[in-house]
């Protein structure tokens, strides 16, 4: 990313490089900072609102945050039997926690992050995709690695696991391996979901094949959906989708659809339904 | 795009910018003149082979062509009754030919192409896209203007009707108007589907809609279908079906595709099935 102290506050184009293709937004780069664990960068684009790159990959920006986030929760949260108890790793910019709080089931979230720098940039940035979720006495928040977390859960102790990390390099490469999933299968309950974001079927075919095989190594079902958020590499994303007692995910739940369907961007149910059969065809050969 | 005298044969990036996005190829520039009608770069990428671009746009890569050409065609081919006789207007690469013949039922196949020297270039630099499309006796070129050929072809003459033209600016203007898909309408056997590449559902969201709006007026039943490809503007793609006795894009014919499923890397009967579905939520919203 181009990315000179010269050009702070400065109209730029400001690029994510992946494998010879990149994808840029013009605008300002507004922070630009090295935390503990990455670089964290708050932009302010001309077309898609305030942005947030990690180690100069897109994460979220305001106006492209919801093609993410509701690809990544809704299929959960509408599906699992119970929603009393949530487990969020990563999501420090706060999307996945706000669309979460949609549900009133919802009685505790723990979400788990591990850079606080992200969480307090996102804040103050980027207040709109946590919403009123950051005051929300239901949200507790911990500052640590999620994979310790799960390591240290108790058995049957979350309804939905939701982990919404960055690329599986730099601080997110925890969470992308079989001793991880077989923690969140363990302290899931029976009757739960677990959601992950599963990488690009294109920019990361690899990575995204070596998750769903292992994800179903672990989970007795588990599908990979498939969406499009444009700010990251080739655009084509996925999220996968595990439970221990039937491919719940698949089927949501009337009531909880009636909720939250008139106010999503993308999600429907018969989105969803698509979205889990899209599957490309060099994918689910290479799955079979 | 960047596109000096003096980056010719060299290595650069080489951006398609679309309202404050860019996305970009690395690689070198081997060709760059101005036909009668448009700007017509040739390019070798480092990642996807060769590729074109029409007035700086994205037209095609060796290595990303598959993502379009199979969801344009194959929904139409595998639905329509019979496929002795086949039009398609623009896909002056050759992809979208190549395709139609690997269905035997084809006996003739006029391809309607207004820019000569798209084909000739095509040919000389990206053969793979056309490959024995060129030689074969079922193809017969035309360079003409689409809606002019579509205006003088007589009712009922064709079973399968392919636009698979460039934006709606420049020469593929006419082809996204009520006129011209009147006269595809009335030409088009009973029996028959018509298929157009139908712009991003995100980032020409105006024009996409428009499209479905516009074709819904003048066919009885018509319907999008979403997928991916990571050189457009967005990456989120669409692509509009339509015929006049039943959706019958909706079921492909089961022997063909057995014929053509096992060698595409996108397409599938349960792709298709998905990719009909995958509505975005906005957009369902909006064509209601």
């Amino acid at each position: 990313m181009q990315m000179k102290k010269s050009s702070k506050n400065k109209n730029c184009w400001i690029d994510e490089y992946h494998q010879g293709t990149r994808y840029g937004l013009y605008g300002k780069i507004l922070v630009s900072e090295q935390s503990k664990y990455q670089k964290i960068s708050i932009i302010e684009s001309n077309n898609y609102g305030k942005g947030l790159l990690l180690d100069d990959c897109w994460m979220t920006t305001e106006l492209q945050e919801k093609y993410y986030h509701e690809c990544l929760v809704h299929p959960a949260m509408c599906s699992g039997e119970e929603l009393s108890r949530i487990l969020i790793i990563g999501g420090g910019d706060g999307g996945s926690a706000r669309e979460c709080l949609r549900y009133s089931e919802v009685e505790h979230i723990d979400m788990i992050e591990i850079d606080q720098r992200v969480i307090e940039l996102s804040q103050k940035y980027l207040p709109n995709l946590g919403g009123d979720a950051w005051t929300d006495p239901k949200l507790h928040l911990h500052i640590q690695d999620g994979s310790e977390w799960v390591k240290n859960s108790k058995d049957n102790s979350y309804d939905i696991i939701i982990v919404d990390g960055s690329d599986p390099q730099g601080p997110a490469k925890g969470l992308f391996n079989k001793v991880f999933f077989r923690h969140c299968e363990r302290i899931l309950k029976k009757e739960g979901v677990f959601a992950i974001q599963s990488e690009s079927p294109e920019a990361f075919k690899e990575i995204h094949i070596d998750t769903i095989k292992t994800i179903r190594e672990v989970f007795k079902y588990a599908n990979p959906l498939y969406g499009s958020v444009p700010i990251y590499p080739s655009g084509w994303w996925s999220w996968t989708f595990a439970a221990k007692d039937k491919p719940r995910y698949i089927e949501p739940k009337d009531y909880r659809t009636k909720l939250i369907e008139k106010t999503c961007e993308i999600w429907s149910p018969r989105w969803q339904k698509g979205a889990f059969e899209a599957i490309p065809a060099f994918i689910e050969r290479a799955l079979k």
